[in-house]
């Protein structure tokens, strides 16, 4: 039988691998106490999917005697398992509906191609018998692009394109790539290595997403400040849709109208399956080097990170921490690492009384540098210099090395905490440089105003983590106690808080994420209703029949959205019903969206 | 009255400026060489509006009504002069027509806006009445984009948006500025300078084109390698389609679904009207020196190129001439120039019998490099480090020098030549390193071959102007005696060898100047027939009338594409027949766009 490894459908990562809290002893500690858990929370039960009731499975046999007419049995699943795991991705919101066992709509099969034919043909089968179709790649999104259409009563068929994982062809010289779109970030890079060149596309994702979903959510990884964002990086692709198949010519640029590697990029599945795609890949660099800073606060490192962009000497990595995530990145210093002696009591000693810092606002920035000795050397030279005029204490490789060791593990902390009732998930969003620090504040205040009016303390921190010429990302990470009974509720409500203030303060409405279910209620303002109408016309005419992942990045024209948080809800949430003390007064807030109203 | 500067309806410029050939004493003695003639050639006569017959004006006066109630007189234009100013862009088909007097189509009036509101009232009311509208920059396009629908029997508005031509405003530390769409490319770097930044796009047609026009077609300028393309440069921007106005953030970058950006860029005026964009600006840099080398010849000077982007070290500007551009430009030194001296009797004889220099290949390379101190000289040592490698001959700063002060000569100089009776345009594309000898190759053997199947001689050279990590463009110039009685027929047919060789060889049918109505016989090769579709969804959603610029970009539905050569041409040109001596034998091509079958 062949074996295909999935993602654990209750969390982030393989069934077998957890997060390792005991070698971090600082960390839960920390979460406690900003959290306000004063005793140890039992562990929520371990997962069965046994107990889980799916929908009624809803199996078209002429359509499944289609495909199996090109289909061996083995990529064609029917069961329980591969249902659920296909049913949703991996946000807050998805997480806590599937451990609770509310899955309203699942796929009723799921199909493995091997092949672009084989996915023509699948697509043809699904508008032959008006079946809904749902690309899947590894199932790490967050913005709800992998959740099934529940209104229509049609079949629903998750394409998993994990066996279509094959990087085709390299061309050293040019710097180009030919990659299958089911290829995992790890495989994909392992396969490249073994040519000397990297794709340099390294998302918090990267062990669980493919260059496929990549494409079709235009995401960004942490090295983008040089390589780019993966729309950065697309030459050509394909895309199969179900009136034809889209080919682009395989060139760094052209002017043959629009462009319509841009209608692919970021159309999220509903317009058609990327096969495959010719992306650019760099040498794999002489040097690469890690190094960690403290900087006094949060504005001078901002004030350090736009320097270096403004005197085109950015590093590879740059990842500024505002006071909250540094507090939590210490609190992260494992054992086994020297990163522990980051700030011992000699170092803490110097800071606040030689360097004068105010530690509970210094901010961690951690940085990675490469290239050949020659670029290596200038660029670390140049922003030294940046960095210590902006007042930063050097804190060497340490902390550097410990990042690079521990950068995915964020999501698998995720499910460690939700295992203790904490509810934690992120927003991010970029803005223009002049409005990255009212943006963040602003953010912040309403974030945390909208936690509060829910439970009395919780975690709220933000980094940048993507650099431009013209600006940069925000990257929000929050976590609080769950409200017993309005779970849901209170996340969408802290989510609307950071999404509408994104929206109030001119940033859009993810810098990387896509728009999928969760954002839908933006994207009105961010591309305008006109906007909205041009997506609607590609839809209508790639998809006419509406059978591609349905009722994603714009909102269906047939019937009202439905976001999950009710006039109600949201009334009870901002007059503070779902805490004891502390009630905040309600304030109205500008430009709610339409499904609020 | 408001005056309003265009270009000579007859050739490139303002009425009253006229080719320099006085200063360049061996430029017209070598053009004569290289195309064969071989006493001098009369003037065409003077150019006289008056005699040229346009067709019968449809005049829609309930239209005319509804504009003049909020547009003042002065601004909406019916006279002919007008008329025929907007009727043509400025290709060789274009200008030869228009001198000859053959104007199939022109637009009825010609209005000027002054603000989005008047723009959208033009477009509703053009929507009421049925009325095409073609918007217009400056008229410097040259692939037909600017072509009024000529079957429709609709009248057609040119609405030419010089008027709006405000630097609205800059954000000098985000590195932004607001720009309305009609601004020509002086005007608005001179407001640019003023807050001490710069847009960095330096088309050939700088000096009559604008921003809008940019936007529309995917413009690229000669300090790409800097500062990108026209599309790397838009942050958000405004365009007022008959279904409404699309409005986009300003944020450096975002995953809010399909980029909406990108269905405005490219879209060539068939969706609407661009009124305004947020780009990217950069400030002024401290050093700027252009330099000028000779290479032994083009495959080294590639590979010196090819080398520089490898390495991260761009010069600002690289603009690498084969061998006959090399020619041509040497022929080019001014008078008044110390270029003049570049290739004196010593340096030759250096260049030979030290260097051992081919003459006849060696190849001119310019450059600029610009940046603060700092990065000027690191730059430029790299890059003189790796030119020195791949033999090339430091020629100093004077050859730079006279290619700053004649960048945008060379349209002029086509008015010269076509005084005299010479055809000539360009044909560019893009390509990946890999192929770009090999393509470089084929497109010269198509295009020589097919010139001389109607001449016996002609010019024909190639330059690079825009370098990416993963290929470049390739620029190819070509000109010859005109085949009198089959002037256009022969210039179309020299073009279609360019944009065989081009689609043939992968590549793209062209880097940054449009597909208008030239380039559309090869777009479905291109962009492939779904991704046509996408477009035709675009168009049916965002100008479901087809009000907006019709049947440009892709080919029409209703009927069959008449590009302009038929099948009995194209076999009388390939056998020669419009020439004496010399005849080829005729040769298949493979891929022959539906439109030549």
């Amino acid at each position: 039988m062949l074996n295909i490894e999935q993602m654990k459908w209750w969390g982030w990562g393989g069934e077998n691998i957890e997060f390792d809290m005991d070698s971090k002893p600082e960390l839960w500690p920390y979460i406690k106490n900003v959290v306000g858990i004063e005793d140890e929370v039992k562990l929520t039960p371990s997962f069965k999917y046994e107990d889980i009731d799916l929908p009624l499975q809803n199996l078209n046999e002429k359509f499944i005697n289609q495909i199996k007419s090109f289909i061996d049995p083995e990529r064609l699943r029917v069961d329980k398992k591969e249902r659920l795991i296909h049913s949703y991705g991996k946000s807050f919101r998805d997480l806590w509906r599937i451990r609770n066992g509310i899955v309203h709509a699942s796929p009723d099969c799921v199909i493995y191609p091997l092949s672009e034919n084989e996915i023509a043909s699948i697509i043809k089968a699904a508008l032959d018998f008006d079946i809904v179709i749902i690309p899947f790649g590894a199932g790490s999104n967050i913005a709800g692009c992998l959740e099934a259409d529940n209104g229509s009563g049609r079949m629903i068929v998750s394409v998993d394109m994990k066996l279509m994982d094959k990087v085709i062809s390299v061309d050293k010289y040019s710097g180009t790539a030919r990659i299958q779109a089911g290829a995992l970030g790890p495989l994909m890079e392992k396969q490249l290595n073994t040519f000397g060149v990297t794709l340099g596309h390294f998302p918090d994702s990267f062990e669980y997403s493919t260059i496929g979903g990549w494409i079709a959510t235009r995401s960004a990884g942490m090295q983008s400040d040089k390589y780019g964002k993966i729309e950065d990086m697309v030459l050509s692709l394909r895309m199969v849709t179900p009136t034809g198949t889209i080919i682009t010519r395989t060139v760094p640029k052209s002017s043959n109208g629009i462009d319509i590697n841009h209608i692919c990029l970021g159309s999220e599945g509903t317009l058609g399956i990327v096969t495959e795609a010719v992306v650019q890949v760099h040498k794999l660099p002489e040097y690469r080097v890690p190094y960690g800073y403290l900087f006094p606060d949060f504005e001078s490192g901002v004030n350090a990170v736009y320097e270096c962009v403004e005197k085109y000497c950015p590093p590879v990595v740059t990842r500024l921490n505002d006071p909250g995530k540094t507090a939590l990145s210490l609190a992260y210093r494992s054992r086994s690492s020297s990163f522990k002696s980051l700030l011992g009591k000699a170092v803490k000693s110097y800071l606040k009384n030689v360097k004068k810092f105010d530690l509970d606002k210094a901010c961690l920035m951690l940085n990675v540098f490469e290239g050949d000795k020659e670029n290596f050397t200038e660029i670390r030279k140049k922003v030294n210099r940046i960095y210590k005029k902006h007042g930063a204490f050097n804190l060497g490789t340490e902390p550097g090395k410990a990042f690079e060791k521990g950068k995915y593990d964020f999501p698998y902390l995720r499910d460690y905490v939700m295992d203790r009732n904490i509810m934690a998930d992120v927003s991010e969003t970029s803005t223009v440089w002049q409005n990255l620090l009212p943006l963040y504040y602003a953010v912040m205040d309403s974030i945390d105003k909208a936690m509060k009016q829910t439970v009395n303390k919780g975690f709220l921190g933000c980094h940048i983590s993507h650099t431009y010429h013209t600006g940069a990302s925000l990257y929000f990470t929050f976590g609080c106690q769950q409200a017993p009974g309005y779970e849901l509720e209170q996340y969408l409500y802290i989510k609307k808080a950071a999404e509408d203030a994104f929206i109030k303060g001119g940033a859009t409405l993810s810098h990387h994420h896509a728009v999928g279910f969760e954002h839908m209620p933006w994207i009105k303002d961010d591309i305008s209703e006109t906007g909205i109408k041009a997506v609607r016309g590609l839809k209508k005419s790639l998809d006419p029949n509406n059978i591609m992942n349905p009722d994603k990045i714009i909102p269906p024209l047939e019937k009202p959205l439905n976001w999950g948080l009710q006039k109600s809800d949201l009334e009870k949430l901002s007059n503070g019903l779902l805490k004891k003390p502390d009630i905040h007064s309600p304030e109205s807030e500008a430009g709610e969206p339409d499904v609020f109203k």
